[in-house]
């Protein structure tokens, strides 16, 4: 498999400091022909699931060859390692603490590479900034068509990620919400196979926090607005959702404890 | 007229989720040479009429062939029509509730088609995401030359967009603040045609709520810092602003009650 | 020095407005092959220091030849000079307001020329908008090989900047909390060469309000989850942070009072 010159970047940096920008002159600089795409700056500062989950989501839609950095990273310049991954057909650059797990986790014949020559990364590398010093350069000389395998050793130990399952017990399907989004829908962790799989052909009611829904919608406006509903959103999981309006604010949960609500599926006979 | 490989987003999508990353690895998977740019993603979610304002203000400014796709879609996976128009020039993909009518009703020879072709649509369009599904992929199959009519029909009947006008009544201008700018600026819908050609060449007082202003100045370091002015912006409408504040500020009105705020305009003869 | 295709963006503008998006449309329209990168948009509103800290921190990491605009201008068309300077192999575009002022005063051999052949500008610019009127097209027509000289007239007198630099006095060195990041970590306006020639060899105490650090680490994963540590950061400053928190929100004085909050350090015999 060779890498194309489509580099993306997820962080935790936000958009007002220049760190990214910094990564991106880094890249240039390397390969001035290098196609630079942000997937987000914003995931929460430090939080290895929020990242893990958005790159899982994102990467597949990206053609193959491309290189996705990835950096939340608050183990910085400590002895954690720097790897390179080789999966489905695309690269994954950043830190071994869990981010790619989920990647690593679904697909077969997946090469994780311990990333140690120092040939590839800036000379005398500031220990707090491993993005632009360490996996800025390295997808940029893998997008010139650096062998992954050369940048260092082949390992089979990566860190895994604990992340909350649905499981069933007891007749009941549970799941929890693991990500509001910008329009305030909750995402839970429920796969449609997994709720299909439960229910067969059953009715279900959901119960997340205070709110109860008896039925499954398509979209939005199945429902009038104000409404609420839930569906198999377009990245196959359970979302929750209240036509053109926050479903965040009709939960009572508190906006800062909303992340890790239960919700509890039954079948209807 | 043939299409660049120029490619804008308006979505109002947020920053956080990466959604706008999945749409922008769809497009790169069909038209890897497609040049993405983003305009916003900051549009207020669900709001017609501020991606409405930002498109009709903006498209101009790009080379003629550019595809805007604006995904404002509070109806998604309804029955509304997905529809791409050819105008001025330049290509416009999204849904049709209004978006473009500015567009639309500004311009002679516009071409409106109806999306119709699935073969341009990724295979099985998730119902609740068709800015990834279909009007990513349309506007890179755009990029690479398929012809907009070969898409689908042609229709004439495009939904149109009510959006209030300046008004003349009892010798005096009415308009209203449509929007309030990072800076805190009040932009009203009042056309610099439309307040010349009332006023012609005599003086002016201008009433927005609390705020009145006696004459019209030409830049913000007219006036000193901390005080009011009203001048014509560089998108050719009547604009409140406070020297080096934010006028949004000043206005007595709440900051969810400014937009629709009215302004009243008197000749002073 | 010839200029690449690369065109780098600064501003206060947010992310809100399409204000970016029509800069990014004009440079485009005359250079379809440029490769624009933003570096930020979130400078705050007016402030030139935080954007000469921005452009003056990022510019060396991009290649040679990279043309950078910044846009921070509360004085858009008053008389202020608008400027073109080529220094250490890039250039800058933008008001001479001073913002440039650490690259012109870091760098021997720089040319600032005042840009005043309006061959380069849009016809007829607005006078509030000269970063789409004026800024981006020279830009755009600096990238296609035309040369800064030919712009306007050499100047030497370009507008100087006052920014708080450390200094030493009583045995005590004194800076100053200059930025608050993303993270909430503090940076300061000392930089390592400054600290490391006063304390030689010694030990040190470190004061920043209310809170005392006795010692420099390395990295932020030196210290425990919740503890505070100072140490030199990737731009060579001495920044205090607080592992896996926000240092901002351990000291007492008010969030809009942390710019300024001075950083007092002792030698420890």
């Amino acid at each position: 498999m060779s890498t194309s010159n489509i580099i993306t970047l997820t962080t935790d940096f936000g958009i007002s400091d220049p760190y990214t920008g910094m990564m991106k002159g880094v890249i240039l600089s390397i390969n001035p022909k290098a196609r630079l795409i942000d997937i987000s700056h914003m995931v929460k500062a430090g939080s290895i699931n929020h990242a893990a989950d958005i790159i899982r989501d994102t990467f597949s839609f990206f053609p193959s060859g491309t290189i996705h950095i990835v950096v939340v990273d608050p183990g910085v310049g400590s002895k954690r390692r720097l790897i390179g991954i080789e999966a489905e057909g695309h690269f994954f650059i950043g830190p071994d603490n869990g981010i790619f797990w989920p990647v690593v986790n679904d697909f077969k014949g997946t090469k994780i590479i311990h990333l140690t020559d120092k040939k590839y990364f800036r000379p005398m590398p500031s220990p707090t900034f491993h993005g632009r010093e360490i996996f800025a350069p390295v997808a940029a000389h893998l997008s010139l068509g650096v062998d992954l395998a050369s940048m260092g050793q082949k390992i089979n130990d990566p860190v895994k990620l604990e992340s909350p399952a649905a499981y069933e017990k007891d007749g009941i399907l549970y799941g929890q919400i693991v990500h509001v989004d910008h329009f305030g829908n909750l995402i839970s962790n429920i796969y449609n196979a997994k709720l299909k799989g439960f229910l067969k052909s059953s009715g279900l009611t959901i119960e997340v926090g205070n709110l109860i829904i008896k039925k499954l919608d398509n979209i939005y406006s199945d429902v009038e607005k104000g409404e609420l509903l839930a569906f198999i959103n377009s990245s196959d999981l359970l979302e929750i959702a209240v036509h053109l309006s926050r479903a965040s604010e009709y939960l009572e949960t508190g906006p800062a404890e909303i992340i890790g609500t239960q919700v509890k599926i039954r079948k209807l006979l």
